[in-house]
């Protein structure tokens, strides 16, 4: 760990292996370590990188109204992450829930095993002191991976804060199609404006365009010299922000002066240590109405509906939605494990009992009890390609249940590509905001994030350890369970 | 023909083979004649049957009150079925377009062949005298066949018609799933009241149930004269309204006296005659957001997206949907030959262009350009097995493009689910009313509908002759091709 | 009435005073004429004025293509206007129903005359012979009066089609602010271009601005001349309308050359002759959902809730969303009158039933019940300003039902604002469509519609003699009536 | 303060005097000490009270399960409340941030006063052991003050959580429109049962009824005593958890045995201490489409548009819902002082700059600044009556801007009486529940909440004592500020 007089010693360094022109590895970095700065007062922060050695401080240009009257936040303000106080280890969740309900601590379920955290966050917020010239400023925007709702809500809060502190229209940019837009020449980066961004909020999707990989990481930064990009704004997930934190260190390397931020971007909400990420609300509001449909499809032919949801590693969608819409019978995860013929003799008592039965099924559920004859290997952005549990169990059931009408729907497409509804759009703004007040403030290599209702600056590195996943013994999952009286199926 | 003196000649009856013990059959008949009758004043009108020569007459219980001081409907008041007049044969949609637009005539496509019409139809609507004493009727409902928006909304309003006439509520009968249900001993009928179809109409699917199928004539007439059921309201599609048919003419046959109504109901909007099938408008709202949605996935990657929706025979949603959004680029329907290279050469062109681009496909497109290795025979409505065009295409367009992401939606489940629209919802209303004045009025083997904006009785077999598609030179089609600048892709 | 060979008498020029710098009057121009051709096979419909003398006959861009091979629409295509055929005047809705339900005469109830007219109406659609140059178009568009959903839908689509005709872009100008764009320095023209109107479908109002009144005849049509503009489509309701046609005659009179057409707007629905306006549809989904709140406010309370709708003279969007919502105790409308003690004597009932109360009240309603102190005069419309019948009835069951819980809902504004739903985009295209299909054919004064389902042109005059209203014996208002079992409350 | 084996001085016996036969006082109870228990190992936490003393120990029925496999929450499991820790006291929000920013301390800007609080509430969830029989548990709910998305969701769990204990649906009753139902003979209780409030979800309002007041202590103990009623689920506001905590007192003064719980309902999210009031995100997303709606018309016209939003004495609705649509100009909140004059300078500078403006007010806002010529005193619910902000700023921007166009839209109702989004749906699944373990757990005289993401129960006087407001120079209102660069209007 690092006093806040010494440099923290570079305990990440070693873990991310520079992927030169190589695929960002899906298999994120494992640290028994984490930056960790001590506050004068003694309390421990998440440590943020930042190139305040290297820029010039000067006056934010909102110090003349003291920032609209409210005043600034404390550059080492600090949130609270872990914020449960159990009795005793016997209590439910203790040692086990890391899902929003305890932040101290990331657990790795896949190898149980716990990182321990400081107990505070760098609060996110606008500094009185800023480390670039908003006239000097270059930035660019680029979303990656999958579409997730909100992607242009950041995008153009990004742009308002930029022109907030007066970075001229003609330096601001957009990358086309994540980072492939970087080298491809015909995909060259738009210059964005406040008014080139206005109403692209009630858009869906991404106004840049995105693409899944292509991390070559010397050539981006050889881009980012070329273009004179001095902030680099990365909207992405755990492969995307795995990038941005292999860009800042490539930066570091080849000598490029550039803050990389990065605004995590999760549909199937499996960022570590943040209350949840945006677009999620939106994603499970939607992902309600097609379950909401099986039911209504099951029940009038008395059948059997599956539905398919998004959520690779962490049935968060599948949770929250079968939660909210009452209809479900049975939620599966990936998380937790499936044993075939339990599922059936369930589905069937339920039959039984009412006639008709809805399943929801996160799509990273069940991979290892389908066969092995599907699609092999990884995509673009390293996520290992699944098999389609939710087709799979369609047959399945078909063949259990001959004679009995077995609907499949997968609305995943429907769900990513709508607009926000105004939990996510307050929350992407902010969001947004955030991510310039950290580069302003001249913090490189950290991303934004909501913990425990508070904005924060995190280390990038910190968050994309492992896919936070839905924990079995968490009482968001015992809700659930209790709530639709689902019997243990492994 | 007949006149109204002598009954009709049933020159239907020799046409649908009464189906004794077997599934009613998918193609259905074809006629020459069709049953018409003249007026007094030499007005021709098509026939409805009755039973008046077996009911006993009496006052409409709403003679009281004038029925709420409205008056009644005229027992012959007529309605125009064709209201195009042509300068000349050069005209757009002569002689071909027998959608909405044209209903003189039925055209059918598959044999370029026209039977015509007479001038009007029957005019649905409440009659003075009335040809059942309402304390004993006794009736039963069936919803028929796939989901589609309104069917809670009908039902709830044949219930509230019957109420209203005074029917006892112990004397109104649900079946449950489909016609299945006067057989199976598992699904009882239920029985239905005001209060239990209170609401009903905010669900989607049907509460009675549906399924596909199982029309064994004798059987179910059987069960007719067990329980008493001297109306019977069928709501159903091309099959279910040949259905309704065959029960009629079994009834006829058998001795059971009991008034037998369709209501049309299609998803496809495939029923000839009628301006829209209930739930049209509600389907065409949802299948636009599924679009709009591709659209936004599309243009995120830089991609193509497919949507299917459904249609089997007849591509009305996809037209009209298509023709809403706005954001398509190719429309295919199962009424348009399809050639797969000029399909692709046109993406490719569309590609060139902008980028992006989105194909909207009715199911029932294409099944002759895809190999015959798939699922052959019919469902058990009788309906062919079709090939999945919307799977072809993705896969079709992965290889052709190789590296372009190609996305595929197949929304239909959660259209058919929903509830209605404002419009659906009062057309239902109207509809679940109607079928009721008809049968008390003594009407039998026929069904409602609107056409040109009013309320009718039409004979069933008149409408099930053949599925209405649509017209390939007719102005509909000509304007959604014209609206995204679709080449001949034949 | 004319012969095809002879120019139609002005039958309606000494109707329709000029109205030189004067505001359009409320009071529309009542004539005893309409104007009428025979077809030379002895066909009648309703004349459209043209200015064929003066343009050049040419061939039609799309000859080539045979109108993308569904050829062009006869340019004597007739589309029928009544078709009820009612078996004598005891029928329900003979001599009255005056609606869609009935088009072969207006009728007057406020004089109780009835004006006939003739069988049929001129088809919409493109014509092969077209008499403008395109490359020689310079076209204008304004919108006029109050929002409703589908403005922009029209606009964007007569854009859309000139610019497919071959209009330069730089000939299509948007009037700013109604017919004020005209004549006021500070608010231009606009320029308008496929690419400007992309997308302002999802919008709601009117991306060009709308205002009341201001029809200076020969200011407006000065500057026509001066712009050059000799395409005029007027977006409007009767007022609208009324403007529309007397900036023909003022064209006329001065000897501009430019083809007026106007595309009737009205979200009350009170144009006659036509099946709806565009955005009623819209604005009846939304008017409901208000209905719905209504309901549970009083449900929750045991109170009274009045829901406020639009409807200055008639009242299609109360009757219409009552019907559809189901939810409505009492209906009140401009065209039944109404006995305030019957009323409250009403309300009292249903209190005593079921504890709770939903009133419905179209603006227009019960102007008579209310002392005279409020507001008078007319509107820059010419609009009668009406008193708030809404507060007036919130204040009398707060005074009559002491101790109630008496709700008042206005949600006006929220109904007219919303983008379209499908039924209505569709609409609107095609009408939009129709407007420019129509100016290319050479056709002045006019304006487009549906006619029992089919597109038609009418004369400005015509449709605007006086206001549709609901036929207070017709069938519509019976189904209401009887549904929710409203007694006669005047 | 208490110690754990102490009881707990009484320290609010004093406060809030027992409000006998008359109604809850709208000025809460203002207390300078807060009932604090010390645990073991020297966290100290709010208190609640109990009746473990006279109620039976014994296994919660989920024992057998180990509750679903998950374990149970520790009696004394604590959540942090305060997470905030600033550099200094100059950092944005220190010592000034009461909402959900921070809440070590209660602050109330009328008096310029903090209340200090400890460190941690005791964590909501099932106890191993509880202090009622299922069997002899008889329970009352009741819904009270005005409507909230989400009351019908919370009845509905309290219910099935119920019922999940095992307590006899003959034991489970709803109170009709509120207090006034444990006295209003004409309004008996309604027996509950899951069946019964199955999809009651779906509607929104309460399906028990409300109403406001009416709080006649001794009397409403008498009904609990005479009914048998031992747990008693208050959902109300401020002033209904003041009458919740009026009862329990009244119970330990009568010496009847019954657990009062409050779930705390306030749409103005106005309750202290929790992260947000259930409902409160559905009402921003409705109240958002209002916003939206002024926008359109405010635009179309060139003219001022103003909304009031809900807001007695916070603006949480006005500012959240401003935020989320990005059209607002200016958003007057109750905290913040207004000057008419600012206000019409800063709208004329918006008109000129763009033509149009969009005023949102909340409708407590500028009560100071119209005259005293409106309605005095306080409702029943003892809320003082507001004056009509909203028909006051339009008719003042009337006069001072002649020729423009003011609309004003109140959407309240049709905010209030809409079901829950998903966010809300979850959050008051888990209230529900919550409510239900802590009875079971003996626990009275307390409330469920949200805090910092975490389920508390919180002593009621706490959340109650004065209104949580927006901190005016916090960071929720600067951004906001900031995002729409309003200047200070005070």
């Amino acid at each position: 760990m690092a006093t806040e007089d010494g440099a923290s010693a570079d305990v990440v360094s070693a873990v991310v292996e520079a992927p030169r022109d190589e695929k960002v590895k899906q298999t994120l970095p494992r640290v028994n370590s984490i930056p960790v700065v001590t506050r004068a007062d003694g309390a421990e922060y998440l440590e943020i990188k930042d190139l305040r050695g290297i820029l010039q401080p000067q006056d934010s240009p909102f110090v003349d109204t003291n920032n609209a009257g409210a005043g600034f936040v404390g550059d080492k303000d600090l949130v609270r992450i872990s914020i449960m106080n159990y009795e005793s280890d016997q209590s439910s969740g203790s040692h086990r829930d890391f899902g929003p309900q305890q932040a101290a601590a990331l657990y790795d379920p896949a190898k149980n095993q716990t990182i321990e955290l400081p107990d505070f966050a760098l609060r996110s917020g606008p500094r009185r002191t800023i480390y670039h010239n908003p006239k000097d400023v270059c930035a660019a925007i680029v979303t990656c991976g999958g579409l997730c709702p909100g992607l242009n809500d950041v995008v153009q809060n990004i742009v308002f804060s930029l022109d907030d502190y007066g970075v001229p229209e003609d330096q601001i940019f957009g990358i086309r199609y994540g980072l492939r837009g970087f080298l491809d020449r015909h995909a060259k980066p738009v210059q964005l404006s406040r008014s080139k961004v206005d109403g692209i909020q009630l858009k869906g999707g991404t106004v840049l365009g995105t693409s899944r990989g292509n991390a070559k990481m010397p050539a981006i930064v050889e881009r980012l010299r070329l273009w004179g990009i001095n902030q680099l704004y990365v909207i992405g997930g755990n492969g995307g922000n795995a990038a941005a934190h292999a860009i800042a260190k490539e930066c570091a390397a080849q000598g490029v002066v550039c803050n990389v931020v990065g605004v995590p971007k999760s549909i199937d909400n499996d960022i570590q240590l943040i209350d949840r990420c945006f677009g999620f609300d939106t994603a499970v509001e939607e992902a309600q109405r097609s379950l909401i449909s099986a039911r209504v499809e099951a029940r009038s032919s008395g059948g059997i509906s599956v539905v398919k949801l998004m959520g690779r590693q962490s049935g968060f969608i599948a949770m929250n939605a079968s939660m909210a819409s009452g209809v479900v019978d049975a939620c599966l995860i990936p998380e937790i494990r499936l044993n075939l013929d339990k599922l059936c003799d369930f589905v069937k008592a339920i039959m039984e009992r009412k006639d008709y039965c809805v399943v929801c099924v996160a799509e990273g559920a069940g991979q290892d009890i389908m066969d092995t004859n599907g699609p092999k290997g990884t995509d673009a952005s390293g996520n290992p390609i699944l098999q389609d549990i939710g087709v799979f169990l369609r047959d399945v059931f078909r063949k259990r249940f001959p004679g009995v009408d077995v609907k499949y729907i997968d609305p995943s497409y429907m769900i990513r590509s709508i607009p926000t509804i105004t939990t996510d759009r307050i929350y992407c703004k902010v969001l947004g905001q955030g991510a310039v007040h950290g580069a302003f403030a001249g913090y490189t290599d950290f991303t934004v994030g909501l913990v425990n209702t508070h904005y924060v600056f995190l280390p990038t590195t910190t968050i994309i350890q492992f896919a936070r996943v839905v924990d079995e013994r968490g009482r968001q999952w015992n809700r659930l369970k209790t709530a639709i009286n689902q019997p243990d199926l492994a």
